[in-house]
């Protein structure tokens, strides 16, 4: 907290003792001067000696305004002038203001006149702060006027932010270049501005009860930045913040969730079409090889397993418990579960809070809780661990190794996880729903795949956050060594949101996700697809080392076509330096193209195929390649997919690996020689330039992120 | 050309007899006045009376300047005084000036002091205009200053324009809402904005040798608008317009040629491998019924047909003849099919523009213009027309009948729709391959498709138009009846153009292309992928009714994402009356969720999607369907494929044929569902929640442009 907090903390308690949840103007300058926020000078003057000697220490021109308690319209009563530049104006406008006061009400009490320094040099911009139902202090920035009004170009950070992230936000709106100075306009004083952005950080940081803080606008000139004016709300009950475990005790229980060395279903059956039999069938079908524990009281053994009538039974420990029963018998069979020891309850049943029994919810989490049990739903599917061949769900075994983990808010998204990774052979290495969140949550998983030598990349669906702060923590470190990829479903369902102030009502939802997920470095997905095709094709490529991207192509056409979804996707084409321009050309015909896209042209043996992507990725200049493949009879499907996968192969074997991806345009065959390239390596789509290149962008945002690519 | 054009003409004359490219700011004036374009007032005064007159008359404030061919530095001689606002003001400013000027220089020739309107009040904006290399002369209009410039903020038409697009144009960028008034400011005089437009539009097409207009700024308030700056630029060699053949003679080429009662090999070859060989076997298996005649001079038959040495030889009319010979050698066989009377030369052979041959290219467009022969190609792997089983190229044969036609300008996409069209057995009447558009194009194309009985919806890939006008003109009349779609490669390629003016130097190649196919009907495909689903599902989607939206799920997860999507193609998610609520409620669990999405949960059995989707179907509130399906026991796909297959075709039975489409999320058995209801008719699509509503929101932008909706 800043020295002068109790200067702030005064005024706070003032407007609480008071009722108020708005504070007065005076209050909202005292909050800034206490934070070293400024405002435009003032004084009170009581004579126009007084004045014209407040004038000159707040700087002219100022605005000049009567202070009665007993005139309420000020510029009725002519007690306004404004654009005051001189001292003689200064000191007539005193007397003016005196007259016309007198003369509109002689009875009037008159405390003086207010001097105030005018402003309106420099840009106008407005910084704010709100609390976010998910990430809750949050501070804003944008250009003032109607940019932020109609275009609502404006960013968001959380509070408190650095320095170096408050003149990140300044670079972060799309009209930047504004506050570098255009049409012969000066610059703005970043410091300065940063510095302010900063501070209002700090100060809704401190003191969580304020709720909105609004300086709209504030002059941003070539030196220095004033709020011009300043609302501040307050919220008398502000939202405590979630409960956290230690990472040693998150830990301790994910890994005995995800390694278990026991099982036990409650509710397993014998049964084909009950859930507790699909559990049974997929966990020994799977392949899981330690102990499982079929639990019913009406059998003795199920699938050749001895069957127990309570969890209490089993005679040996259990890690996991498996909850295949209906909601209505979840509670007592948890505290069983519970007093037995479980790591995890996976909660499969349906019928809590998604059916809108909150209570019932609420139990169960209490019971978990009391016992130290983590509880994975409830209303999922379960969830696959494939490197202990754990299929403990009710959908069908998934045994597809590899190194994405994958986890879905809803059922149907999972099951959506689930057919596209069997149909396109993703290597997986879980895939998890969490369905109503009750407990084990995004952070949880975030904290396991971190050191999970078995995960290097994370996919989530998400349709919210219960601790937006513990996410980004989390993403924050996962995402520097492994990409962590976000489909945050309901981006344009803008919560209808009381908006208290200007920033209130900026603050959608979705750009605030948007702000926030990107500076935690995750790489979010616009759709359902994306998702899934970043998730199969990211751990594939190695990370880039650099910004330059070299196509080459068979087809002009596939060429033209693939520059512009490299600049849709924040891609650099390398400009290409003479000498290596030159042996290009000595690979492709004279009336190719080198440059870049380097057109090798259609007619072309699989040599020049291979000669050129040799290059590429030989040259270390270069960083990574997207080729266009055009179907001819001189080099077919198979024979490019071959070649490419071989010499890729052999540079990685030199230690030239660079990602590489491909777009095939031609007959069906080419859909084979996708799998084939996919299957050694090398992302490659039929019948579409965008993908290609959107994951390879997917894959550049996270390195850049990451601090990897050294920008 | 409006009645005071002979004073456009006047100043025109004048500059071109002068050598200039750029008019004076008087002269630009003069145009101005001619075409009603208001600029502002002013007047020379010689005493200070006259001032005062002026003023009155151009109103006030004004700025006043002293003219004297003595004196450059007008500011240095106190001959400047801006912001005069009353009579008096004007009065002693007149004599302040004349006296300064007077004590600057009293040698100097004093012509007087000129008073001008002064502006500064209302919102400033841009109206310019500019040649374009593509579709000529092109109207710009944008919001003046920051937003213009750093956000590009900007929007183009066709000149000349109609006052109803002039304002539509107002509202077509992004700040539109700026316009009508935010931040308690006055809207601007719609009318006299979209007058200016209007008239800018009219001056460019008036007068071809005008390249550039910028007004800039024009300062429009609540009531008028008036150009404070004027710039216009001439260019003294105004390109031609592209020459075009008359519609019934296109017709009668191409109907000829789409549908040939023979065709000629030239280069028909026995031997594999050759493209002679290809083309051969593709008309035979293809199983082309009209006659094919191989003309190669060194055999006597090939597949069993008599070959011919010349074209000239065959003792038949001959439609169309497909060249398949070196470049070198199709001139002189063009001159003997010219002779022949062949409706079409299709050119599959490349070594013309493309290589850089462009002399090469231009003797053979000159031999078949001279023969009255239209010219497919060069470059190209030829075409196809289903209805006809004419497979004119060196691919493979496609034989899916279908309604909609592709065109590409790239053989790699060609290919790319070959290989696609054929593995989702997508029904086409054409593919057409253009290459270096030597002469038959895209209106060509269009005009024939237009009337072709069997297209009933075109998919064009293009990097370039020739004759943008002609396009223009062909895709409007063609998109009131068949969906148009375009993709545009090279759209992120701005051309560096060399910009004489502001609005030049907005001009970006593919703003300009954005803006006018869009107004000409056209759905724009953002990728290769989007056009071949577009191509795909649009001719199997009904036209919507109008624009009210309904989401059906069982999967809340997908129902989020559908909602999403929908918003992100403009797409009106309707708001359901109560009566419908509580009918669609009837059908659904007490804890699903009516209202919008209609969230039925994912345990339901097959009566429950039947009967919510039998509800949206027939009630004709409702407009469109999207569909969320969850892989559950219950409802497994294909019994879900089949049910909406089956309320789908019922309901159209009854005359209730709407747009539907669906989104499947479950294992790999929704592939083949999707498979199912494709065949069926209904969109459907796996693992993705966002191509169905694109497809959708494909169908819907048609559907406005084609003036369906009544919106």
């Amino acid at each position: 907290m800043a020295p002068s907090g109790d200067r702030v903390r005064e005024v706070l308690e003032k407007a609480r003792a008071e009722g108020r949840t708005a504070l007065t103007a005076p209050e909202g300058k005292k909050i800034c001067d206490a934070y070293g926020i400024t405002t435009p000078g003032e004084g009170l003057a009581t004579t126009a000696d007084e004045a014209v000697a407040i004038a000159g220490d707040v700087g002219l021109p100022v605005v000049m305004k009567i202070v009665s308690p007993d005139i309420l319209h000020k510029t009725e009563a002519g007690g306004v002038i404004v654009g005051l530049g001189t001292p003689e104006e200064v000191r007539s406008g005193f007397d003016r203001i005196m007259a016309a006061a007198g003369a509109y009400d002689p009875d009037a009490a008159i405390d003086g006149v207010q001097v105030q320094r005018m402003l309106g040099d420099g840009h106008e911009v407005i910084i704010g702060a709100v609390t976010d139902p998910t990430f809750g202090k949050v501070v804003a920035f944008g250009l003032g006027g109607v940019l932020v009004e109609v275009l609502k170009d404006v960013t968001f950070r959380l509070a408190p932010l650095s320095t170096g992230e408050a003149l990140g936000m300044l670079d972060d709106i799309k009209a930047a270049e504004v506050l570098r100075g255009v049409r012969g306009a000066e610059g703005v004083d970043r410091d300065a501005l940063a510095g302010m952005i900063e501070r209002v950080g700090a100060l809704v940081a401190d003191f969580p009860e304020i709720s909105e803080v609004d300086l709209n606008p504030v002059f941003a000139g070539a030196s220095g930045a004033t709020a011009a004016d300043v609302r501040i709300l307050l919220d008398p009950h502000p939202v405590r913040p979630v409960e956290r475990l230690p990472r040693e005790q998150i830990l301790a229980s994910m890994n005995r969730i995800f390694k278990p060395r026991s099982v036990a279903v409650i509710g397993a059956s014998a049964e084909t079409g009950k859930i507790g039999n699909s559990v049974m069938r997929n966990l020994i079908d799977g392949g899981y090889r330690g102990q499982v524990f079929p639990i019913n009281p009406k059998a003795s053994d199920i699938m050749g397993l001895p069957a127990y009538a309570g969890i209490a039974e089993v005679p040996y420990d259990v890690d996991v418990a498996v909850f295949a029963i209906p909601a209505k018998f979840v509670a007592a069979a948890l505290e069983e579960a519970g007093r037995k020891g479980v790591a995890g309850a996976i909660m499969i049943p349906s019928g809590f809070a998604e059916t809108g029994d909150h209570e019932g919810q609420a139990e169960i989490v209490e019971i978990a809780r009391r016992h130290g049990v983590r509880l994975l739903g409830p209303n999922i599917y379960g969830y696959y661990y494939t490197p202990e061949n754990l299929c403990a769900t009710f959908c069908t075994p998934y045994d597809v190794k590899g190194s994405v983990a994958l986890t879905s808010q809803s059922g149907g998204i999972g099951m959506a996880i689930l057919g596209f990774s069997r149909t396109t052979k993703m290597g997986v290495s879980a895939i998890v729903g969490v369905g109503n969140k009750a407990d084990i949550d995004e952070d949880d998983l975030l904290t396991f795949f971190e050191q999970d030598e078995n995960t290097r990349c994370v996919a989530m669906h998400m349709e919210d956050l219960k601790d937006g702060r513990g996410f980004v923590e989390a993403a924050k470190r996962v995402s520097r060594e492994k990409p962590v990829i976000v489909l945050k479903a309901g981006r344009t369902a803008m919560g209808a949101r009381a908006a208290g102030s200007h920033t209130g009502a900026l603050a959608g939802d979705d750009k605030v996700y948007d702000d926030i997920l990107r500076q935690a470095g995750v790489v979010r997905a616009p759709g359902l697809n994306d998702m899934l095709e970043y998730a199969r094709s990211l751990p594939l490529m190695p990370t880039p080392r650099g910004e330059n991207v070299v196509i080459i192509t068979g087809a002009g056409g596939s060429g033209v076509l693939l520059s512009d979804a490299c600049v849709d996707n924040g891609l650099s084409l390398m400009e290409i330096p003479q000498d290596l321009d030159e042996a290009f050309r000595a690979y492709i015909p004279p009336f190719g193209a080198a440059g870049n896209p380097i057109d090798i042209t259609g007619g072309e043996p699989p040599s020049t195929y291979a000669n050129t992507v040799r290059l590429g990725l030989s040259d270390p200049r270069i960083h990574a390649l997207v080729l266009g493949y055009w179907h001819t009879i001189v080099t077919p499907p198979m024979v490019f997919a071959e070649l490419i996968a071989r010499v890729v192969a052999e540079e990685r074997a030199k230690g030239n690996d660079k990602p590489v991806v491909a777009s095939l345009a031609g007959d069906t065959e080419v859909e084979q020689a996708c799998e084939y390239l996919f299957d050694h390596g090398v992302v490659a789509y039929p019948y579409t330039t965008e993908k290609p290149v959107a994951v390879l962008g997917a894959k550049y945002r996270w390195a850049r992120a990451a601090g990897l690519l050294g920008g």
